[in-house]
């Protein structure tokens, strides 16, 4: 059989979380953190479960929940979504990134992504026949430049993917980023996907520069979250979408027919800690920055050096002082010799620059960050 | 914003679970039981919850479960897959379905799907820019004319869908099926998606007949199930594909972007209830014929005419001696006046013949089935 996905492997992730197990490593590869969110959650799930709420759920997600993300949204973009016709529950971002893909991009149409990017979006666009324009990032600051990106737009431009905070760099918008993202947007044919997943996850005491605080921007776009990065259980596969009706509406015809609902407990379980206990989230910049600076603390003496991290849960560190290796290579070195799993960032580009950084995810026990950095800090 | 899928509206089963939620309607409309599976199913998972198994299950699923579903192939289906390389798991049936059209049929590509069938193959046959080819099931017993399957056959046929126990009629595949199946494709291109989420409710004694117990056959399939409809939760949203290495491959490269992975708490749960409790599908087709005859007891006073069953957990009936509305006309009526959600056929179907016939679902307590069948004998 000759494969429709020629470039696609086994996602560096799986990769990287089993060489981590075969070794026995610290595993700062894979995003996902090693403590639990709050008991209430568990508690919650278990309730619906016991109640009798294990048949299918709506196909748009159970409307507790949905009204719980509208509150949200009014409340921290001062933007007012309609929970009925605007939000659609999914079984985790990954899902809603493709049925907004599969949604909208016909064959021959592109869609520009910024270079490094989480590696599920390239696939999806060719799946529908689409193609992926890459436009790389600025280095060293994975800020964006939005000359490079007008200057990608053609006529088949169709959609135009955004992330921010961003993965793997931890780079953050500006409102002047949404500014000019509108001004490239709103007057073309183009939409907007704005993959949000760690909006709840920026430093420094700067604020989640939503694609949903512009209006003219939300009118065009697809924002994709997700509550595995915000409860600390990525394995609970619960995201959604918000967009305006006539994008929602379009989004939902993929979506049914690609899951069509996703496990209800769960979904009871996040409508009920989102109306109880909204202080989790508003807790979590503190909570992230304290492990941010903590790890780069514990690798200051260490010859990795660390760039800066505005959002998200990620470390980037170049390594060129310790080794020359590509940074597949790196990793593979590294995770072997030193007992510590990362990312290569070239895994999330198309060309790859010709640098020498790798991604240590820092969601982590205090104990596992500083077992990973003695390790290190030994290179 | 111009649709991709001009043909798609919100699903039939979305339509007339909320038409029985307006007119306080027995729902005997959409397929689930109105009814829990076993209790050691949710303290499965709510233990597993609470050992800190919430962050991404493996992207194939997990192995004790891969291992389970591997046991139960060869036990019932004499044929032994290999749990790690052959078998991935899902979030639900439809993401198989899906996954599985994504990852073999390329634009321009023919899909043969025989009418009447689920409402979710044809939406992910044109999102990848295949074809479907509908060849309707013969009247009135849903059997399938393989001629007309044959004579549907071009050098453009990738693959061929076919599903036992059939929903929305019941129908089950015999051995002479399977064989016809395989001399048709076998020495093809042809490979083959077989629905067979029904797999243990089969009636009257009949084995299924799934497409594992047919060397030949099980070596160009993907064969698709879920633990919804067996363990009475359909809104778990845990399915499976099995297929051969090589077809394996190509599906997990779209699975894992398409989802990634699935809940991983139901994924332990299942694998414990599989290992400890083999006995609750066993004990299916005896539990779910109860229904049936009961169903189809409480409406043999009535006007309506009761089509065989097979398998599967639906009755179809023939209402031509209570109403020439057509049968989409007939639900919305009878869900109004009688308080009674059901079906139309017509839904499942490309072109409709011109029958009278709308589908119950007998999933569901003595009491609803009571309560729905006193409704439908005053007609
Ligand atoms: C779906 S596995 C990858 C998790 C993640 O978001 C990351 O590591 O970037
Ligand atoms: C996903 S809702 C439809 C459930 C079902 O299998 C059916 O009613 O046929």
């Amino acid at each position: 059989i000759q494969t429709k996905l020629p470039k696609v492997g086994t996602t560096i992730f799986t990769v990287m979380s089993q060489l981590a197990q075969q070794h026995n490593a610290v595993n700062l590869g894979q995003g996902f953190p090693d403590f639990d969110g709050p008991q209430a959650l568990r508690d919650a799930l278990a309730a619906a479960m016991n109640s009798g709420k294990n048949q299918y759920a709506p196909m748009t997600g159970i409307a507790p929940l949905r009204e719980q993300i509208a509150l949200k949204t009014e409340r921290l973009y001062g933007r007012k979504v309609n929970a009925d016709s605007d939000i659609t529950v999914t079984s985790g971002a990954t899902e809603a990134i493709f049925a907004a893909i599969a949604a909208v991009v016909r064959p021959g149409d592109e869609v520009i992504v910024l270079d490094p990017c989480y590696d599920c979006y390239e696939p999806a666009i060719d799946l529908v026949g689409g193609r992926a324009v890459h436009v790389p990032l600025n280095l060293p600051d994975f800020s964006v430049d939005w000359q490079r990106v007008k200057d990608a737009i053609t006529p088949r431009t169709r959609l135009l993917m955004v992330n921010s905070p961003h993965n793997p760099s931890g780079a953050v918008f500006s409102a002047a980023d949404l500014d000019t993202l509108a001004e490239i947007t709103c007057d073309s044919e183009i939409l907007v996907l704005s993959d949000e997943v760690y909006e709840h996850i920026v430093f420094d005491g700067a604020a989640h520069q939503s694609v949903l605080r512009h209006a003219e921007l939300a009118e065009r776009s697809f924002v994709v979250s997700s509550f595995g990065k915000t409860y600390h259980c990525t394995g609970w596969k619960v995201g959604y979408c918000v967009a305006p009706r006539a994008l929602s509406a379009e989004f939902r015809k993929v979506h049914q027919y690609l899951t069509f609902c996703t496990f209800g407990p769960a979904q009871w379980a996040f409508a009920e800690v989102l109306a109880n206990d909204p202080q989790h989230y508003l807790d979590l910049p503190a909570f992230y920055q304290e492990k941010r600076d903590r790890f780069r603390a514990l690798l200051a003496p260490s010859r990795f050096q660390l760039l800066p991290v505005g959002g998200a849960y990620f470390q980037l560190v170049d390594y060129s002082a310790i080794s020359d290796k590509d940074d597949l290579n790196f990793c593979e070195w590294l995770v072997r010799e030193a007992g510590v799993a990362a990312i290569p960032v070239s895994a999330f580009y198309e060309t790859a620059p010709d640098a020498r950084i790798i991604r240590f995810c820092f969601a982590k026990s205090d104990a596992t960050l500083s077992a990973a950095a003695e390790r290190l800090a030994r290179l």
